[in-house]
């Protein structure tokens, strides 16, 4: 166990794993190439579960060594679930899942050290936002309520349904192609300018006020 | 009037209140869904009824307990108008006010202390961005009734009036499709890159200016 | 003298003054309402005349009170031009004149203290980015002398000479429709994306140390 | 030697080359109108070359006084490729080469001692936001392979290749135009919503933290 910890630990076997990893997001990618993969399909397949199975044998040795301690490490969990996900496909033959096999390539946020301290202080920076980002959902949630009531039956591509108008408003709060939804509207309902204008008013001014809160928490470090 | 002081201020109390704003959040959402409306209508319409005349109890009981000290809260006129504006269709008819009961979801931010804390916080950040504000909502003006008197002829659908202008500016502001409706214009007036050019330099240059107030006043803090 | 400096200086004349910008203002923006101006045109008239020559009378009198330190401040340039402007039109008949009338409503900046302060900061704020501007200047000139030369001929209406490559390329760094542009190039260039791409980050990375000039610069104050 | 040293130091030969450079960006923009280049085209030619060819010498010159030194310089380095590219389209014949001699505008920022400081600060932020442009390549990369596989049939025009999807996605992530590209592909998988939505809100929260990082560091110095 003492040996097997000392292996996982070494410099030498990261790089290795890195390696891994980017050269199995390598042969992800080339299977997108329909050519690629009628001349080496064989080979990209080989590579992939070769990949696969490291991943595997990795994550066994750290339960090994780590055992209970396993899965107190997030990045732990976080490994395994991405390893299991590209157990799955093996069995199962769903589309989804097959392509959620490139997701193996972010195993390297868990691996490299700086993008591993990157993400650990995004995620460090959620709480000082989560009430905001609350706020902006429920702003989100009463406006396509609203919507699909007053514009569902004028604009039912828009706002027919309350997932499409949360759709619709969420594209809206992007700032993208607004004027053309909202003129769609405005064409029967002509005073619908009050409700986008108030809408994007208020979500600009909260995300403003993320922006806020994000700056001091970057001071606060 | 002591006893209903500590029911209103006990934990659980508010605690069901929070439930009762989210049941009813979930049954003005699932009015927009046709079918459901058509087999559990009868449900929501009760749900929805239940939840009204809780708040108005709870509202009740808060102005027996604080009386004239009421109205200094703002958070209470807040809960006030949005209980009223609830009542308001139950009498009348319109479509607007209808769709206006979803708001009552919005008594989240005075009842949950996290969210009514980043409410606040937005609140207290507006002064110190207002004269902004006026600089930009002049700027959208005297643009507006420039565009009106050079355009709106050329592009009535743009700028063919006040309103219509103020609302093709306000889009542009926010930048999105302005290339298009600059090109428009610019088939019957060549220069009006000039126009949109400069209008586009001076909202940016203001709105980062805006960002530079909300830095500020988030050192202040 | 005295007299007349301590009328210009009195709260209530200065009252006085936004008042007048600010109904002139208004008649202004009721000038683009057809309906308005066929009943009461010569009101509208009569009192944009009336509004001009106050505005007019206030400046002679400044110029009275300070003679040669007139000059120095730039506000009082400021208001002269503005009102220059607007006699402009009384004498020549080019609709651009007359349009850039309602910008006296900018004299609003001048005389309410709180614009005027709000006015001064932004631009004492210049200085700090004005070497990102001629950068990102630069940049646009740059990339739009190489886009005209390599797409002028394969998208004249986007690429066709400098000024509209320049014009298009600004779009493009507003963000805006900037895919369909790129595509368009795209189909007769098909290695256009490096260009797009590339100009896109740029401007993204300089506009980004923008927002970083200007939050240094809010933090000096 | 110490001659030319004492030349190259000296303010007024610097100021002569801007001048040279300023002349030089004119006559390259010049170059693309036609009827200017129909009358003063040879004349255009011969400023270039001049210009051109003064570059080279002050290169030379810069070579013979610092030797070894002048590699250690990156600005010498960007001022010699900058120049050598422009060398190149007189021996070949690209369009693309002939198009990158504008680049040579470029050079203000290496003479220009306030833009010179900006681009150095800009570099200076680059290690700091590294770690993150990382992760957003990332990001973009697993994306593009999944929306290949999820919806490379489906909307070959937007996702059939992993560069299409690239391209795509990229720019989704500036937000231009995402809603009519998600509308598209949920005509066919009705799910794709939440493929959009995600990587839009993991875009947004990396960028946010880009930002966050951008306020660190002007904040450092
Ligand atoms: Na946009
Ligand atoms: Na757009």
């Amino acid at each position: 166990r003492e040996r097997t910890r000392a292996v996982l630990a070494h410099k030498r076997f990261q790089r290795f794993i890195v390696g891994v990893i980017l050269v199995n997001a390598a042969t992800l990618g080339l299977e997108t190439f329909p050519p690629v993969v009628e001349r080496y399909g064989t080979l990209l397949t080989v590579v992939d579960h070769a990949a696969l199975y490291i991943f595997a044998v990795e994550l066994l040795a750290k339960i090994y060594v780590q055992r209970a301690r396993f899965v107190r490490d997030p990045w732990n969990i976080f490994d395994f679930v991405i390893v299991a996900i590209a157990f799955a496909p093996a069995t199962g033959g769903l589309s989804v899942l097959r392509a959620m096999r490139v997701l193996r390539a972010l195993r390297l946020l868990s691996v490299v050290p700086s993008l591993r301290r990157v993400v650990s202080a995004l995620l460090r920076a959620m709480p000082g936002m989560s009430s905001i980002v609350v706020l902006l959902g429920l702003v989100l949630y009463v406006a396509a309520v609203m919507a699909t009531k007053l514009y569902g039956t004028a604009a039912p591509d828009r706002f027919g349904s309350l997932p499409t108008s949360l759709f619709t408003l969420y594209q809206t709060m992007t700032g993208d192609d607004w004027g053309n939804i909202a003129r769609e509207v405005m064409t029967r309902h002509p005073s619908a300018w009050i409700f986008f204008t108030i809408f994007i008013l208020v979500c600009t001014f909260v995300i403003l006020n993320l922006f806020m809160a994000v700056v001091v928490s970057a001071m606060d470090e």
